[in-house]
């Protein structure tokens, strides 16, 4: 089953559909888009100009982690190609479960995506990359971003201490999309991981997860991360 | 089944559970949140301060639309309490056409929203609210807004043109998604219905459902909705 998954390196959503294909141990070839681009021959793809798409080799197309999670979710033989290991389900448990799974689903994928890593991927990266030249962060939207994010970090450790995975007892995906932003905000520096112990217990359990690997290998031209992104002890 | 729904007039996300309701003709006791005050007692049920928030008698607690469709979605007899005809299947069709209803969903929750009618609130109405007095329209903002809104609307007339409903042959929760988005945008007088007849066809086709009756009736104190808000002949 030949994959293809138009992402790009840094977009959270596509992040944590590389990690469920990741978890499925499904091969994807990667097509990188580059967001700021708004190529036509993309949007002729996804219309919405949103990451990721994934495609099939029988011409399928699934635009969007919310289309695609949850067509992997309620697909019993989609990781079922010969994987050593059951994947985890993505979204486990009884229905009331399921409920708080897609609560957290849509609090990463939409709040912590709408009042931080969106706002961080435009200040930090697509503004320093106009062909016209670089504009530099502006200090009040960072600042604003970062008292977001304080919430965010807050509420993900007050999970990850109660909890043993963020929606319950089981690894599901609001785990994955939750860490796909941490990221990240963590490849651009912007996580103060000594204040929430919790949050990195918890992210230090993702992080060591074979499917982690690829992303945490994962350059953008023009960035460092901060040294300890891809260090397991952090 | 006593539900309480807590919800704001004019928020979509609330709009599109209230039609989902109301297609299922389930009772809800409607609780207004007035969603600039972020009261903390709302924050205590939902921290994401987002609505609508769904609750059970026995104590369930579900947030926000995402949540909540796809948990009437998949429950087989959430709608079979002595309704004459069977409501619609909120995510119809075979696993590829569950893929679309899902990609146009988050088109009108996700996207749609972000670029016109979270602005548009906020512009139109929440700045109004201020305790402080009120922000007049930032006439940029309406600008750029109103030039999403083209694409929007564009889009939709694409979809209602060429399919019987926007994902495919059945009425699905994509449709009470767009109507909802689509109901809010017109109570604020922002629909040029003339320039996009596809999608004032699919419209009136919505409106005339008895579902869409409450919605049509709502009145936010201190806006007066254009004449032909609530007329089923526009």
């Amino acid at each position: 089953m030949p994959l293809r998954l138009t992402q790009y390196r840094l977009c959270p959503r596509s992040r944590s559909i590389r990690l469920v294909l990741a978890e499925y141990r499904i091969e994807a070839e990667l097509l990188e888009e580059l967001p700021w681009e708004w190529r036509q021959s993309f949007l002729a793809k996804n219309p919405s100009g949103e990451m990721p798409v994934l495609e099939f080799d029988n011409g399928l197309m699934l635009c969007g982690a919310y289309s695609i999670s949850e067509f992997i979710a309620e697909d019993p033989y989609f990781g079922a190609n010969g994987s050593a290991s059951a994947p985890p389900v993505l979204i486990p448990g009884t229905h009331e479960d399921r409920a708080e799974v897609r609560r957290l689903i849509d609090w990463y994928h939409g709040k912590f995506d709408r009042e931080v890593t969106r706002e961080l991927l435009i200040e930090k990266v697509y503004n320093s990359m106009r062909p016209s030249g670089p504009i530099a962060p502006d200090p009040g939207v960072l600042r604003a971003v970062r008292a977001n994010l304080k919430y965010h970090l807050s509420y993900t450790g007050y999970l990850a201490d109660t909890r043993r995975w963020l929606a319950g007892d089981d690894l599901s995906f609001a785990d994955l999309a939750a860490a796909a932003h941490i990221s990240t905000c963590d490849y651009l520096g912007e996580i103060p991981w000594t204040e929430y112990p919790a949050v990195k217990a918890w992210y230090q359990r993702m992080k060591s997860r074979p499917a982690f690997r690829a992303l945490l290998g994962d350059r953008v031209p023009g960035t460092v991360p901060p040294l300890a992104y891809s260090d397991l002890d952090f």
